[in-house]
């Protein structure tokens, strides 16, 4: 049995009270927040607390608060020489504070407040200083996830920032053409399937091999009608950068 | 029982095809293909021919053939006063000749050869010229999904249009993902759970509601870390676009 405090009442460290808390080889030791109303809904199912120095021995603290708090709850922590992980994935390692065993516990993945986790499905990324420490922090992930990978800072911060290509950047290109068909007086939601067939054809097919359309074919005659069609002239940006992209991936 | 022929040998056509076959509503008349070795292997379940002037009577005939072909074909067929439509996003319906009905029936999705496609969620798009011909095509699209939408040639510029957005130039953003991690050689399969998830979320939530990430909140500390660490120019370019897009729907 692995015994973890969680500190920090974040959409991160919500979701992963409720899969330790449903995982027999994990147990929640106590659960930190600066403002307790935020998780004192959960008093009878965990030990809650306001104040770090009320933290108790537990095998591993998980700090998962914003990433500008890092490096301040971990100098408050009053211990030393206990296992210490951040979840970020765009912070050092060496911002915790050295007094104690650090590593990084790195999920994967976008976390809304309500939707429902599935967290065997979602890689964690753990990273540690020393190899000694690494075997408990794998034991934590293997608990929870089919899908642990153990990384280094340099591969931490490229999967960070691949990351914001595939979430945020897609994302936004949802938003554009949200914002396209609204114009329009078109709904949205015929789209959604294609979305969703686009994200699932990747599972099992490269980017490269997945690739269709005008700009792929070099349709001169339909990108054109497009370009046209476009009203607004940062949609065109868009429309403009991403088809050269695709084309130069495709030798046109 | 409404009859079809139905006139290509591409993917869309051989999804048709498949998902006519198992419905009990429709009967498929007839396929044609101008290579007959395309769709040989289909002679025992259905009645091929790779000669237009063989067609027999159906009630309506699919043009599932490239979009530079529609016009030509629909001018070689050796019948007029007949439900004839074409499956394409882009094409006008005026494209096809006018000795016959007119009608287009476009299935807003990607199709792959090999995966295998559920129809039911598939949304059809159809247009007619002249109401008169409307329920037949509409009838065909029910029989096989539920989502049959109603659109004007406008809907359809601006669906096709949309689509480049959330599928080709998502997945070209996939690509640059690829590439990023495979140049610091990270799997490309720890993205894939979130690429799905990232996909998943803006079936119940807007895009707009789902945004997160360094440009959503103007954390100018992590755009700068990012832009930092892509050594491709090109990559550059589209990290300060989208992100530029980002803080601007987001008022920052």
């Amino acid at each position: 049995m692995i015994s973890v405090s969680i500190i920090g009442a974040g959409n991160v460290a919500n979701h992963l009270l409720k899969v330790f808390d449903k995982t027999e080889a994990v147990s929640v030791k106590q659960w930190y927040s600066r403002d307790i109303s935020k998780i004192s809904s959960f008093k009878n199912k965990v030990s809650i607390t306001d104040n770090l120095l009320e933290l108790k021995e537990a095998d591993i603290y998980i700090i998962a608060v914003s990433d500008d708090a890092i490096a301040t709850v971990s100098k408050a922590l009053p211990f030393e020489n206990r296992l210490v992980v951040h979840t970020s994935g765009s912070v050092s390692i060496y911002d915790l504070d050295k007094k104690n065993k650090r590593g990084v516990f790195y999920p994967l993945q976008t976390f809304s407040k309500d939707a429902k986790v599935d967290f065997k499905n979602i890689p964690i990324c753990i990273e540690t200083i020393g190899k000694k420490n690494y075997p408990l922090l794998k034991s934590l992930a293997e608990a929870i996830s089919n899908k642990v990978y153990k990384i280094n800072p340099d591969q931490r911060k490229t999967l960070h920032l691949a990351a914001v290509f595939v979430n945020n950047f897609t994302n936004q290109l949802y938003r554009v053409a949200h914002e396209i068909t609204e114009s329009e007086g078109v709904e949205f939601d015929i789209l959604k399937p294609l979305i969703l067939e686009t994200a699932k054809k990747v599972q099992n097919l490269s980017p490269y091999m997945a690739q269709t359309g005008p700009a792929k074919r070099n349709d001169k005659k339909t990108i054109k009608k497009h370009l046209k069609q476009l009203e607004n002239e940062h949609h065109k940006d868009i429309y403009n950068l991403l088809t050269n992209s695709i084309k130069k991936t495709h030798g046109r």
